[in-house]
């Protein structure tokens, strides 16, 4: 623990969130992230205690969310924190429906995907953080919703989300079902899977169909590229031809402008019960590696965190 | 020929336009038209003159925009015409600069690329008329601009164009060129050919960039799937890690609301001589096939037109 200079705070993490993007930090190929160096602190946001404070900002006592990482104490400048009121809500929803991952699905939505009533919206890995999110704003915002997610368990949950048709990625002949239960095509694909969920969606997105890519976690672990042919010049095509959007992003890219309104707008909804969310905890920052890697094979029901201590 | 009922009119067609998108409506592979069925005449933009009008709209001897495709003589209804003034500007320059193409151009650039002084813009097919037209625009916006094409004629004139680089992509190395000449990256590639300029493009990509899709020319004639590797969840990650934009468009989608505004601006850049244009013109509708064929081949020099017929 590093004592705090003029203007920091020593906060003892609470919860660390557990994230997909985390895994392109682990190996060194590109990605949208510069790589971490052996010897690191791995990098999470944490919900924080305030331990001491040299910053008239903060107290100790007080609950921030920071960028702590996968560490039991860390030191960091208090104006890089946001404090935050246990009255209004959880602490730990601000790690996911109040958080990045709910963020995600609301700037990714709004900025990228604009849906209008009556348009059909497909998300993948649907219980998860951005997933279950996304299906609840496009039903909020009048589309048909259709989720799809591995095994039975998360596919009843998925009703239990209000997704107008769950499917189970598990299940033979995802091509047949998505058909089936998308007779008029799809407009929106939040994408945060790829992979053979990718493969199904594709034939069936719509003239002017919107594609926000926000992750492509069925890849993270694959090194190297898959046997051919090569389909990246028909997927161009596809753009081409269906005049498709297909748009990438980080949730930082919409922060500075939205990240107001989304907490105005989620927390109301979340309050209401009109957003519901699920948080999959495990005790322990000893267990994080490998709650990690179960994240990636589609164990968690959720978002992800690691309860790392008590509040003092 | 059909004679004209109440509100149609006989046209004699004086020019016809060959395009790329011919291609796909020669086979029944999907696309974004219908193919045409055996038997049909073939579509086309056509630069015709009235010689029989039963619409008080119009009267023989008038030069209007048509669509009468691949024939000597077209009976259309008069609403569907739009009117020429000679005197404003070459006939053939609204199948080319202000007509499609430009248009293709001209929305591409304002509703998906959207530049901004100082960003790079690349283009491929450099000195057809929709690369010609987006590589002077963007220099108009303030881009630095590179064209590709193929062959040292055709470089040679972008030069004349004004681009800031020239590239040919029969030469070796296409990637080590486009690399040094684009030291910052590529903002913005307005995509029209695909193929093996998309595969040196997609590397130099900055995060943000645009990618207007408009056109495949280089797969047109290719059918099935290349071999692999397969690179298309490659794509989709390069889209996510660098925050990329790929829309697919056909000019028409903006016609509507920004036709006249192109007419307008257009027209004004072609007259001030701050937008140049090639066009390549083959005599006689018999040689239609044969021109098409070259022009897919990248034979053409410009905007390819055919002459049918001289004015009455």
């Amino acid at each position: 623990m590093r004592p705090p200079e003029t203007g920091e705070v020593v906060l003892k993490t609470l919860y660390l969130s557990l994230d997909p993007y985390m895994r392109g930090r682990m190996s060194d190929v590109e990605s949208y992230a510069e790589p971490m160096q052996l010897g690191d602190v791995m990098v999470g946001g944490t919900i924080s205690e305030v331990v001491e404070s040299a910053s008239e900002a903060l107290r100790p006592g007080q609950v921030v969310v920071a960028y702590g990482g996968w560490q039991t104490y860390s030191t960091e400048r208090a104006s890089s924190l946001r404090v935050l009121d246990p009255d209004q809500a959880p602490i730990t929803t601000a790690l996911g429906v109040l958080g990045m991952p709910g963020f995600t699905a609301y700037a990714g939505l709004l900025q990228i995907a604009k849906p209008t009533a009556g348009e059909t919206l497909a998300v993948a890995a649907a219980t998860g953080p951005v997933g279950a999110t996304v299906g609840q704003l496009a039903k909020i915002m009048g589309c048909r919703t259709i989720g799809i997610a591995g095994g039975p368990t998360k596919v009843e949950h998925l009703h239990e989300l209000g997704f107008d048709a769950a499917l189970d990625h598990r299940e033979d002949d995802l091509d047949g079902r998505l058909r089936d239960a998308a007779p008029d095509g799809i407009d929106i694909y939040f994408e945060n899977v790829g992979g053979k969920v990718w493969d199904a969606v594709l034939p069936r997105l719509n003239t002017f169909a919107r594609v926000p890519v926000c992750g492509l976690a069925a890849n993270y672990n694959v090194s190297g590229l898959p046997q051919g042919p090569d389909r990246s010049q028909a997927l161009l095509r596809a753009v081409l031809d269906r005049s498709l959007t297909l748009r990438g992003f980080i949730q930082n890219e919409f922060a500075p402008t939205m990240f107001d309104d989304f907490l105005r707008d989620m927390g109301a909804w979340v309050r209401e019960g009109k957003v519901q969310y699920r948080e999959d905890i495990t005790d322990g920052l000893d267990l994080a590696p490998e709650a990690f890697a179960g994240m990636l094979e589609g164990k968690n029901f959720g978002k992800t965190l690691v309860k790392v201590a008590d509040h003092s």
